[in-house]
């Protein structure tokens, strides 16, 4: 690492941590305005948007950017619109900071309470999504943190000019310039240094492909709030209603199959009374459904699953199916090829049900319900920066709340420890 | 590292995390047992305890240990019945796992609830206090976790017989014998081997002095619960009432000067009336003061602090003194000097309360308290595993309640995501 980006990223982090301790004491109000004129700035500079992500676009289809990329970089009229409808919903969202967790008096007097603070300085280290630029500043400020962004040189034009319309809002509500900065360097040493930033960065959150966060998560220093996989299972119990667990892992498997939600491992009770019904449901919507021999019999349309299948995350229409003998044997295999991301289990029998609850280690456990509920939105927390599959800090579906630590505040009137 | 350390070390993990989830779904009421069976077996092997650690003095004397530490490493009837009933005491306190921490129901009738669950696996890595031996097992396993415990060698004997004692109460109540285990080697390497085990181990805590909690945050790839340093103030506002501060002052100094709570440096406000009366009182009560130009000539008995002093945590009747010129300046003193450990504000004026309590970035900001209360069975927690300075997970004084986490449980009755 060269002695310029060490000192370009120990720059940011200065000003990250300066700007952090301003807005930590902000009030609510004034975080909630900033959003919202940051929301009007960006519809205000549409033309410059627009027109520095065409350049993006322009550079990557000359590089060979597939088409998958080449839609995740592209902005539109309709794009930046929602972009900027979501930096306001989030000036909506109830501000955690300041929120008194609890609080007790002790016998001498003293009263102790905890109360919710910023948790400091944030890094985001992203891929090719413009959006995430403005999405992760909204959620990091309206929390109270001091934002450190650097996202894929794909997106280079777009996300500059996402942020200083941004910035241009942020500051007008008068907080700091410094409360959003954008990494100056494309240069990937930057992201060494910045997951390096032990004591000055409090927090580093990946957004991307699993490539990104396994080297987000083997570098870093600093603590990572991130999910390398998500390999969620939904187990059929032997109770289940067929109507409904066929029209579960349907939705659960193809609702949408590329996103951390998607359920990768079906795990079908041996007495369940309609395996066949399940599989040929998921296979007549299109699924490819990779089985164990038992399964295999049981739909000449399934094909051979091996060991390295248990524990993929396909983000495709492809399934892997097992038989398994009962909840314990459906528990041991989330346990041994899960990555406690989140699972399922449907059933009628509520003894089973507290059985999978309770013996399933994922940041999700559900029962009868579709995996592709693991969101933020969807469990009512807002927006979300993603979903945690660490033990530490914050599980699952993390907003802003995640996005806070807390303090004990010790009121007093001259007590001395005896 | 040899392969034989790595070896022991996986295995020591693969039955820590088979262990934890065994624990992790026994009643509260078994887990109690299991406590009260533990204390109870170390008070039947009190021989053999302080036979070995008669072995450990002998050797350690041998070795030339210092006073302070045969005093630390020593054991003897009185001792012991206090580390039994300590760990009685844990087995009293409230169950955190299986805590309902919030229950939301959403518009399509999915109820999303946080529950307590245990942490996991923790290694706890200690110097030559054999009562950490069974305070850290009590407190990890009464939390539902495996415990993997790392002593000192000086106290290798003691341990040995005190974990023995242990597990034979843990495991006449129904609970694995490997929800606590001992690094069956002193090799160093080991502590490596448990610093770099991440996803085996889920949480590290180190106990003991700074060079061993520097070594342990320097090397882990295992998230870390601690404080490097309790590098304590005291600010004495302009409006704090003389008698009050000077109590308060020599309480939070001199009570108690080896613990990480107490103060190392006093800020004294410019328009405080009685500086002299402040400095007096300390020098009086036997502690040396290391003071600024200012407060110098207040006191010829002040000798001059230079820039190291106010990073030093000095353990000893040793204070460094500054005069400060109001709030903000206090404030900046601590946000670049402090150890994020515990602060305290002496003040009758709410208005500089309200703005030291929120512009003090520490896990306890206290208002005319003594900082020697930053203690967990102060704060009414119960014992404490100890104090944590990191921003993540657990602040301050850290009880039963840090050593969980939770999980989302997720109650459907067919629920698929359109």
């Amino acid at each position: 690492m060269t002695d310029t980006i060490q000192q370009i990223v120990s720059d940011l982090t200065t000003r990250a941590r300066a700007a952090a301790r301003t807005i930590a004491a902000v009030s609510d109000d004034q975080k909630a305005q900033a959003l919202i004129a940051a929301a009007a700035a960006l519809r205000a500079a549409s033309t410059e948007i627009l027109g520095a992500n065409a350049k993006d676009m322009a550079a990557g289809a000359e590089h060979g950017l597939s088409a998958a990329m080449l839609d995740r970089l592209k902005l539109d009229p309709a794009r930046l619109e929602s972009i900027a409808a979501a930096v306001e919903q989030v000036a909506h969202l109830a501000d955690p900071v300041g929120q008194i967790i609890d609080r007790t008096e002790r016998p001498n007097g003293l009263v102790m309470e905890r109360v919710r603070v910023p948790v400091g300085v944030l890094a985001i280290i992203y891929e090719s999504r413009p959006n995430v630029t403005a999405d992760a500043a909204a959620l990091g400020l309206r929390a109270g943190n001091a934002v450190i962004l650097r996202g894929g040189s794909e997106a280079v034009h777009s996300n500059r000019a996402i942020h200083a319309a941004m910035i241009k809002g942020v500051v007008s509500a008068g907080l700091p310039a410094d409360a959003v900065q954008l990494v100056p360097t494309q240069d990937r040493a930057a992201v060494g240094a910045l997951l390096a930033a032990q004591g000055q960065i409090d927090m580093v959150i990946p957004r991307g492909g699993k490539s990104l966060v396994a080297r987000v998560q083997e570098e870093a220093r600093v603590p990572v709030l991130a999910h390398l996989d998500g390999i969620c299972h939904t187990y059929v119990h032997a109770k289940a209603d067929p109507a409904m667990a066929e029209a579960i892992v349907v939705n659960a498997k193809m609702r949408r199959t590329g996103i951390c939600g998607s359920t990768e491992t079906l795990l079908i009770d041996q007495d369940y009374p309609d395996p066949a019904g399940l599989i040929g449901a998921l296979i007549d919507a299109g699924c490819e459904v990779r089985a164990d021999d038992m399964l295999m019999e049981i739909d000449p349309r399934t094909i051979a699953a091996d060991e390295e299948d248990w524990g993929t995350e396909y983000l495709e229409p492809i399934v892997s199916a097992k038989m398994v003998s009962g909840v314990d044997d459906a528990i041991d295999h989330i346990a041994h090829y899960g990555s406690q991301h989140t699972e399922s289990i449907i059933t009628a029998d509520d003894a089973a049900a507290k059985a999978f609850l309770a013996g399933v280690d994922s940041a999700i456990v559900m029962h009868n319900a579709s995996t592709q509920f693991a969101d933020g939105g969807e469990f009512g927390l807002g927006a979300e920066i993603g979903i945690a599959t660490g033990r530490l800090h914050a599980r699952g579906p993390v907003a802003l709340e995640g996005l806070t630590t807390y303090k004990w505040l010790v009121h007093g009137n001259g007590q001395v420890r005896p």
